[in-house]
């Protein structure tokens, strides 16, 4: 399928805002890639898939994920279904056989241990595109332009302290992905 | 070996200070099992030996977790390893074989998913007997008289900010620790 063809299959899944948003990470997962030398095809490719399954109902996520084996327990909250189940089903919706691509929708929310260039430029560019509006959006905003390890640290700190004061579960996919962000920050500086 | 035994061993094992402490733990470990009704005997002994490998050096702690088989991926950072040292130390070095007694040493630093009541009841000790300051104390001293999963889930909420902040890694045990506090006063206020 064309870029074209994409960006109107995923229009007519979503509400406006909501394709705004997709448009707005598109944009900033292209300049991202373009700014650390990550794949910038794959990365609006992925910025346009992402949320393609984000505004169904609990109960198709559920039936979704179980239908294809998605392993719940790694992914948490049934609404952070969306991007395992775009992954999954982007060779057979989006005729995209692609791992690295897949690999940036199914993660791009919680990430993971050990992200690819590419997974960790669509998670930032979902964080900081101009849409978004929440405390501390500029300062991450900033610092992706400058340094996209320790954007990526910050973010991922942000989720984990909102989900703490919102007595949300902590995800342990983000939780494994912001103790190796700050690990990476540390030897870096440590060279 | 008799209780006042296996404290003359944990006294020569630590500096005054540290011993301090763990009298204080032993005492509150004890005043929390009779309160909740755990087995008040075996919370003094976990209590009496949690801290034994507390001062050990860094290198003794490694070549003993490495030389016991003890899985440091689960643990984190090596002075979180004195709790598994000791748990495995409980039948050679103080003559006591009891699982429960050993898993409440094991894990009274991170906690684990599915903690035993005699563990609950060890790891708040820890953090609340009277030895301790640490701003919001006073508050977990209080909740734990009134509601030992509330003050769990806020001590471990406590120790994770106190780690985000400090950019310290968070132990997924510790994680996982805490969402099931969490999902379990959910749970108790949805019945």
């Amino acid at each position: 399928m064309k870029e074209e063809e994409i960006r109107e299959k995923v229009k007519k899944a979503l509400s406006p805002s909501r394709f705004a948003h997709v448009e707005g990470v598109v944009h900033t997962a292209a300049r991202l890639a373009a700014r650390y030398g990550a794949d910038e095809q794959k990365a609006r490719l992925a910025a346009w898939i992402h949320d393609w399954a984000r505004e169904w109902p609990v109960s198709r996520l559920e039936e979704t994920a179980a239908a294809l084996g998605i392993d719940r327990s790694l992914f948490g909250p049934v609404a952070v279904l969306h991007g395992p189940i775009a992954a999954a089903s982007l060779e057979r919706e989006f005729g995209i056989a692609d791992d690295e691509i897949a690999d940036a929708v199914r993660y791009h929310t919680t990430g993971r241990p050990g992200m690819t260039l590419l997974e960790r430029v669509v998670c930032l560019a979902d964080a900081v595109e101009p849409g978004r509006a929440y405390p501390g959006v500029d300062r991450l905003r900033q610092l992706a332009r400058q340094d996209l390890d320790l954007a990526l640290a910050e973010m991922f700190d942000a989720t984990l302290r909102d989900l703490l004061d919102r007595g949300r579960p902590l995800a342990v996919l983000t939780v494994l992905a912001r103790n190796e962000c700050w690990e990476r920050i540390r030897a870096r500086g440590a060279r």
